[in-house]
């Protein structure tokens, strides 16, 4: 199974949810990317790895989420995150959204390195973005 | 191709771009449910359906995106809903994200109709919000 | 000087900030209203104390901030609350936020009790909330 | 009174409302902003006004709202702009959130030029932006 790297807690408000009393669903993709920032603070934040390696951000290629249960207000949550794969031009990345044990809600991540080109945005190599945050990946 | 049902236009503003200068990807989720919402409305609304129904809301099963061009700041975006299959239970929809001519983002829900029972939500049958909404789906 | 009543902490993600690579300004409205309802978790929370009093929401009358430093991606954020003052039919409640000891911002929110009447919505009598939440309101 | 310089019109949708069944209030604000933001896309953009006059954003100061009846799922908001100030370093506007001719809410901001020096970020002068803005601000 894949490695879990990093995970958040954090406490559905009031305010996540929707009329029908449940998290509204765009914001677990928030959750997704609050966990994924919040590791890469583990290695100097995402805007300090991009200006390392001439990037301009982290972006998405795809995102996907499956829902099994409702979260609701108040409910705590463990987001963790795990790499799935590193390929040259794109990171795959899975979460689990768990409340205690239970298996509230899936993920899966595509990112890529957006740089600037005279010629537009491409997607550039991902190796020293890998090997920066290596240490606790192993 | 499947017919698209409804569209909505919107113009990305200040606030829904991050520190990248491009559109936080949670809120093209966010326009998907927009999108579905502003269709409902044309049959009286989410809430009114439900409640004809006796459901607590049409809730996403599983959700996903791809991104293929950087959305950005003053984008003038047209986001357009299709049906693509009614099954007993799950209602799949597909969405489509351009500026003018140019695709930016496409995605899909699959929607269910939640209902309180003594055993917990499960998902209903959709057969009346099928007959409720068919007017325009022929 | 008003006793603080609770505080939270929060990470501000990348996604909280906005293209000039600060917090989005609404979000403090946000984390005001989140830790609001965390507090009201110590009672059981707002729809429990909102159920036992006949009301359906604590809602807002007037909301206002002031921004004295920008809070920035990665920023640990304290946010505190006190009451100012319990009117009769108006909560008066002041908020801080602090990355470490320095104040970025503080808030001020006005709340009325939301109750439903033949005559539409109106605003009830806080005797009762302020009753239930009053153990560590001393 | 106030000349309105600016409005846009937005449909609530079922995300924008909280558990109360209305919208969550937050949204007012970036409902300002989204107002404020299309406003200058009268004259180039945010972004390019920022660049001509050597400043990283028009942040703000404070802001407040005061909130007469709630806003719904599915209500059609007219949100108009006013300028009520130009001072040396600080533009007064303020804003009315309307259903038809119903007045739902009401706000205020004060925005500075945030420009970044040696010494930290200050409060550039407004001469500039002033100017840039002037044509339908008369």
């Amino acid at each position: 199974m894949t490695k879990k790297l990093h995970s958040i807690e954090l406490r559905v408000s009031f305010g996540d949810c929707d009329p029908a009393g449940i998290a509204f669903y765009p914001n677990f993709y928030s959750w997704f990317d609050r966990t994924f920032h919040d590791w890469l603070w583990t290695f100097g934040g995402h805007d300090a790895l991009c200006r390392r390696v001439g990037a301009i951000g982290m972006g998405l290629m795809d995102a996907s989420a499956r829902f099994f249960r409702p979260v609701k207000n108040g409910d705590r949550l463990t987001i963790s995150l795990a790499v799935e794969e590193w390929q040259s031009r794109a990171l795959k990345l899975s979460y689990e959204v768990r409340v205690g044990e239970a298996l509230m809600a899936t993920g899966r991540e595509t990112r890529g390195l957006f740089v600037q080109t005279e010629n537009g945005m491409i997607a550039g190599t991902l190796d020293q973005i890998r090997e920066l945050t290596d240490r606790n990946d192993a």
